[in-house]
């Protein structure tokens, strides 16, 4: 993958998705030391960065392919990501979710038009109804975040942040599955100027620090945290590239995430979810190091339950 | 007034503001059935449209005035807003605010360097407050709407919304004092192409839509709603510019507004403050009339107490 390939991702998926805007906040900058460029991709389609990735992996798909659907499996945006963008290309979605998964979550799923198949809460559950279904229909599985075309995807988010802003010193994203950082990363690589990107990630669900800083890929141990994007984990394909292109992985504590997430909403004025909160707390926990930069920080999304506010 | 003013009005105060962007949500066009152009003045410096008439007011006194001070009663956004617009403009601003408003409206007026002076809470105690003082310390007073200039200032949300989006049908407003429903209507005569600029109105603080309807300046019977920024009434400067421009007002129930709020908050995803959330639920309230329009609506804030939230 090189610049040409972002490039011929955003051309591509530019008709689907929106162009978010890079909002300012002077208060958060004060409070910061920094100069700060919040992209915000909670006024993406569907309230969420996702859709980019998950419109860039149909693309790809064959005519043929696109006529048996796709499947994933997610009890988050990805969900919602893959049932909108099969709809705007036409294709068939369908998507298992944990039993549990909020009321909520699987109301806007049914809207964009996906077919939910509920599983077990647990990991093996999910991967195991999927790929029944996947060898039952035929369907194409998309995986939320290691998959290079939905990496690709995802990074054009960060493209569109050094189009507008392309002296930022370094970029905060959260990191959960890695597609985000993954696809960040490599963007800021080849389209920003020396422009650093850094993950933020919960205490509570911390492999991808711990993969991170020993070299090997690492699992949850618990995934106890209010940022419910973050709970999944590093994957073969995107753990290499952020290996490659990350420049490093900040932890954060649920209060800090909860007081960063009160920040957003109350100076940003943006109902930002808790997973984009960790970016800003990750900065803010280390703001010291980051005196007069320039830092873009992506906004994954606004999709949140405001029946299940911690404030 | 004429389309020069506000051009003129534009021109002198753009350095001081943010050019806020228009939003757009599928979610909530398909909900009312028309193409809806959100104008997102939450994110206009200090977190409303408020700041564009305090400057613009401010501007036009002279040097002697300046260094005399300026002083305004506010328990709301204009308190902020001129006490930010004062301090942009290197001029002393005096903010008569009632004893019971909140720690959080207090807090922002001093972080922006407003001298707080407290009253009783009631329109009598401010009004006789801010006179006294005004006598005492030769400062200019500068009325939250009723002063042309202000009205001029708050016009330029709506130019820049027309600049954006020349062919609305109509514009949707919040009314409190009048002075962002006189600026756009006069705005959008000047500015759009038979573009109808409509308020929104709570039905417990109705006294621009008994005006209107009736001829005569009214005063508020009650104000007992959630839209703590559309309390106080309309002005003898702003009223006859609303009658001659204004093509209606819309009143809406509490339940009406703190669901457009919700609205707002879920699907547009910023904190719009419930003042804003007014103009949403009147089209909402009346939506049958507007299908297939493509209209505006000003947020005209996003000066939220997190720990005050109706959901």
């Amino acid at each position: 993958m090189n610049a040409a390939s972002f490039m011929a991702c955003h051309l591509k998926i530019n008709p689907h998705i929106v162009r978010t805007p890079v909002l300012r906040s002077p208060a958060l900058d004060d409070l910061t030391g920094a100069e700060l460029y919040f992209k915000c991709e909670n006024f993406q389609n569907m309230g969420a960065y996702k859709i980019r990735g998950a419109i860039h992996a149909i693309m790809q798909l064959s005519p043929k392919e696109k006529s048996k659907g796709v499947i994933t499996h997610s009890s988050g945006n990805f969900a919602q990501a893959l049932a909108l963008a099969a709809r705007k290309l036409g294709v068939r979605a369908t998507i298992v979710m944990p039993s549990t998964a909020s009321q909520y979550k699987k109301k806007a799923v049914k809207e964009y038009g996906g077919i939910i198949e509920e599983c077990e809460p647990t990991n093996e559950a999910r991967e195991a109804k999927a790929e029944d279904l996947r060898k039952a229909s035929g369907a194409t599985f998309i995986h939320p975040s290691n998959d290079l075309q939905v990496i690709l995807g995802q990074g054009t988010a960060c493209m569109e942040l050094l189009e507008d802003q392309p002296d930022l010193h370094c970029i905060f994203v959260p990191v959960g599955g890695g597609g985000l950082l993954a696809g960040t990363a490599m963007a800021a690589h080849f389209f920003g100027k020396n422009c650093k990107v850094l993950g933020g990630e919960p205490y509570e669900a911390d492999d991808a620090y711990r993969s991170f800083y020993s070299g090997t890929l690492q699992g949850n141990t618990s995934t106890n945290t209010i940022a419910d994007g973050l709970k999944t984990m590093l994957g073969d394909l995107s753990f290499p590239i952020i290996q490659k292109y990350a420049a490093g992985i900040i932890r954060v504590t649920e209060p800090e995430i909860i007081a960063a997430m009160r920040l957003l909403w109350e100076r940003l004025t943006i109902t930002a979810e808790p997973s984009s909160a960790v970016a800003l707390a990750a900065l803010q926990s280390e703001r010291k190091n980051y005196r007069g930069k320039r830092i873009g920080i992506i906004i994954s999304g606004g999709n949140v339950d405001l029946d299940m506010l911690p404030f």
